[in-house]
């Protein structure tokens, strides 16, 4: 049976740099529920691994960087945001774009891959804006977040936040919506993450940061062109079969028994689906990065399966969930929109 | 509680195409246990949903392909063999190796991607062949084969082959080995592959062609320079904690849990351990395609965690289930290695 992960608070008297993070910061002291549990008062990103610190070299393979073959304080150091999507090329163009919005010096300019020497993920660099691919589905954004995680750690960066900006079918919402993630939710609707460790399945938290959220709510209501909304995101690990979709190869169930789904999830407070929310808000939680996912939906799943749109619209839905999470880190960096 | 999939089967006399299939192809007659199930001897792929029949078009959206907008059938009608893998890189230049390997004009060119329009997968075509990328861990290689069976499937296919050629942690064998796998298991060293449809979960056989796997085997005789073996292949849903690794952001576990886990792995007869094996023989089984998945192992997960090995090192390991492969091909199509 799934239990919850209480032994990986074990170490957490070895993980807490206790030297400069000021009392009361209780990581170091109490092992916690996982729900209780508050970034280190240090801003630092938090690995809770207590091998790391015995490694002479760690290699972040499927980044193609290292902690001996690259400087990562000064290549990463100043890093404040990490937005994570799943295509490559969606997350070169949001670098591009945060480029201009930030009025950067080569502004238009192609942006170079970071981690050009694998074909795993991209990873472009806007000031102090990290734009990262991750693939599709739980185990691919969950490789690339254990080794975005301990990059920031190594860095030393401190106070980043990390917004997922992705695409997903939306529930009983127009096409080209807006959601912001208050809860990710899995395929039982509950909000959750379970994770293989060895002979166990540890039961994960999936809250994300409630005032985030919010704060992303407000900024998009200056963006009327499209509507936001707050709303449960379910993630599953399949996209025709796991999403009740009644166009893959294999379709074992009626239209009927799949809007009755559909709907229950509805009811259940669930607006969008998508593959990789839980993992997302699990892993940062632990690690105390503020998280957010914002994902905007490509089509309703009440009304049907296919993705229909033609490139141009669907391109420009994309650009959705970019506009207000450019328009939240020019806010949070005190830039005034231009007229 | 999961339990074995019954239900998909109640749709089978709709789907086996019984005027050209010849008696006794039982499929369209009794429902079976899954293991006990063989590809439909009209050697068509056989897609499990009787909704495709209703569609007017099939949009394999992540591939960017249609049946409206591509004539698949002549496109390709004629591919007998699929190869996939994880890296769109390493899938292009398998492209390239077997264009030069089946004496093909304009072998040594650029081969274009088919699946230009989309950057989620890439596929390239080398005659018979078709070499598709379908990037990390279950959900994503399961979206992939979804489209790809429809492809197959919409193009007539006939006789095809599928051969998953990827990378792996190696286990108790040497770095640089090729492991063949007879069985894909799971966490729990258990050949069965868990799916979500709906409110259940059904749990599929991985069963591999065992023929093949023994054909390949005889293949791999004649190429002397690297170790090749038969073995079982464990799959995870994630490369750190689920795979017992002490390298990720998170581990709770000591280095003599870990070991003891993967030792335990051995002696369950597993050689190697990757993320996409169990999906991938659970999906090409119940759709009537011959599969086979071989792997390089790229370390030997009792030695360590880390992939240290030198770009120039990993690149020659890739190479070597390719150039089984091809070997594989070629004799197939009868034709004679140059010597």
């Amino acid at each position: 049976m799934p239990r919850l992960c209480v032994p990986l608070w074990s170490f957490q008297a070895a993980l807490c740099p206790t030297s400069t993070c000021p009392p009361p910061c209780r990581h170091c002291l109490v092992p916690q529920p996982i729900s209780s549990l508050s970034p280190c008062r240090t801003g630092l990103v938090l690995v809770r691994n207590p091998h790391l610190d015995l490694m002479e070299e760690d290699i972040l393979y499927h980044l193609d960087l290292g902690t001996k073959t690259h400087n990562l304080p000064a290549m990463f150091g100043d890093i404040k945001f990490v937005c994570v999507g799943g295509s490559p090329n969606r997350m070169r163009a949001f670098a591009q774009f945060m480029r201009r919005e930030l009025g950067l010096a080569g502004a238009g300019e192609d942006v170079a891959d970071i981690c050009a020497g694998s074909d795993r993920y991209a990873m472009y660099r806007a000031g102090p804006v990290l734009s990262i691919s991750h693939g599709m589905g739980i185990p691919s954004i969950s490789i690339m977040l254990h080794e975005l995680i301990k990059l920031l750690h190594h860095a030393k960066c401190r106070d980043v936040t990390i917004i997922r900006i992705g695409t997903s079918g939306g529930l009983g919402i127009e096409a080209g919506s807006v959601v912001i993630t208050d809860m990710a939710v899995d395929s039982s609707f509950r909000p959750r993450f379970e994770q293989v460790v060895l002979d166990d399945v540890v039961v994960r938290s999936t809250e994300l940061d409630k005032d985030l959220a919010e704060e992303l709510l407000t900024c998009s209501r200056d963006i009327p062109d499209f509507p936001t909304l707050i709303g449960h995101t379910m993630c599953t690990y399949d996209f025709y079969e796991g999403q009740g979709r009644l166009d893959g190869a294999l379709c074992s169930f009626s239209s009927e028994k799949k809007l009755d789904y559909l709907r229950r999830a509805y009811e259940a407070g669930v607006r969008n689906i998508e593959m990789e929310s839980t993992a997302f808000a699990a892993l940062c939680g632990l690690c105390g990065l503020k998280a957010a996912v914002v994902c905007v939906a490509l089509l309703d799943r009440l009304q049907g399966d296919q993705i229909r749109a033609s490139h141009e619209v669907l391109w420009e839905y994309q650009q959705r969930p970019q506009r207000l999470i450019a328009a939240f880190i020019r806010k949070r960096l005190g830039l005034v929109h231009k007229a």
